[in-house]
């Protein structure tokens, strides 16, 4: 571990997976859901960025002289856990989700990485991190394709409302679950978000609720 | 079409086609099957390859005025009945699926990019499928895994070489169909393979059957 604080080997290891996991996931979901090949193309194009995000994240894991694989697998329960429990039904499903899923492990890269808890970071994560936000873009293709579906059907969007609650639900809820189990993570990201872990929760709620907006899904009382 | 000859755009979209498909279908394998987060990402990294060289394709049958999805329409019933009948029960046979899918399909742009079809094709369609091959090697890692099971338990080498023999049989009975349905392309075919499409056939049979001897399996009679 060298010089980086203690944490960090969990914090990009909860990354890494999740970035491994998502793209296989994305994956998936295109090749089920997808309405046309040019839908499917461009979710898995979301996916094959995910892959490279994950290589970045793996490669850093292991130049910190930790096995990558070791890394990940406290997370690979909660992670398996949370996909398993949103596993989309349909073609609009699949993009909330992508849309959402992206967006909360953005939002966590930008909360572990850009307060205090970058400070002891080194330049390298810095850079990585820099790299992995740049993408955020990518994923506006999922909102533009919901937004014109909405506009279509007005009646999808208390669907789709409940469907992205759950999203963020369940993700919160293994969240509980992985702050337990790894408490050197859970002290790191507290430190971040200003000493309380319960502000950093506050926080992604209400990126949340922006994202649903921006979805033209209204956030939830 | 503007210069390129006849069934060009048919041979770019079966390829486009067969790379976006590969991605997703590899992709499914490695969450489905793989024993560990390495060999996991290790097939999921031959997956995103496999994105990027559809990219690579999409935007060459754009460039030459042609919609992708169109040119890639005729082969999704043909190449998902190649999956479906080939999908992989375990880690090994998703290994050798890997290594002999990938093969076909380099075999195939081989055939069609490097013989007499490639004098019309103009320099952007060559380098293209230099880039592809350059790609070649990174399906070694599914040689290396499935020799080192053999050596385990040289009786898994029966069902594997049964497995192979399906992969490539399925193929070709695919191309059979692909042929009567794209008349256009199998004459560029033919015409590459020097004015016989039985002449292709045989090769990539010969190319099959060293695949299979790379991968400690001897070729069946």
């Amino acid at each position: 571990m060298s010089d980086s604080p203690p944490g960090i080997a969990d914090l990009l290891g909860v990354l890494a997976y999740a970035e491994l996991t998502a793209f296989l996931r994305l994956a998936e979901d295109a090749t089920r859901h997808a309405p046309s090949l040019t839908d499917r193309a461009a979710l898995g194009g979301l996916a094959a960025v995910e892959y490279a995000h994950f290589e970045l994240l793996r490669d850093r894991i292991a130049s910190l002289g930790v096995d990558p694989e070791e890394a990940m697998a406290p997370f690979v329960g909660p992670l398996d856990a949370w996909h398993a429990r949103t596993t989309p039904g349909d073609w609009l499903e699949a993009l909330v989700k992508a849309y959402v899923g992206t967006g909360i492990a953005l939002d966590f890269y930008r909360e572990a990485f850009y307060r205090e808890a970058a400070a002891g970071m080194g330049e390298e994560t810095r850079s990585l991190v820099d790299e992995v936000l740049v993408d955020e873009e990518r994923s506006q293709f999922a909102v533009e394709r919901v937004r014109a579906a909405l506009e279509e059907d007005p009646k999808l969007a208390g669907r789709l409302a409940l469907w992205s609650r759950r999203l963020v639900g369940e993700a919160l809820s293994q969240g509980r679950y992985v702050a337990e189990a790894r408490p050197a993570l859970a002290e790191l990201l507290a430190e971040a978000a200003g000493g309380e872990i319960g502000k950093l929760v506050t926080r992604l709620t209400e990126e949340h609720g922006e994202r649903m907006a921006a979805l033209g899904l209204t956030p939830g009382p």
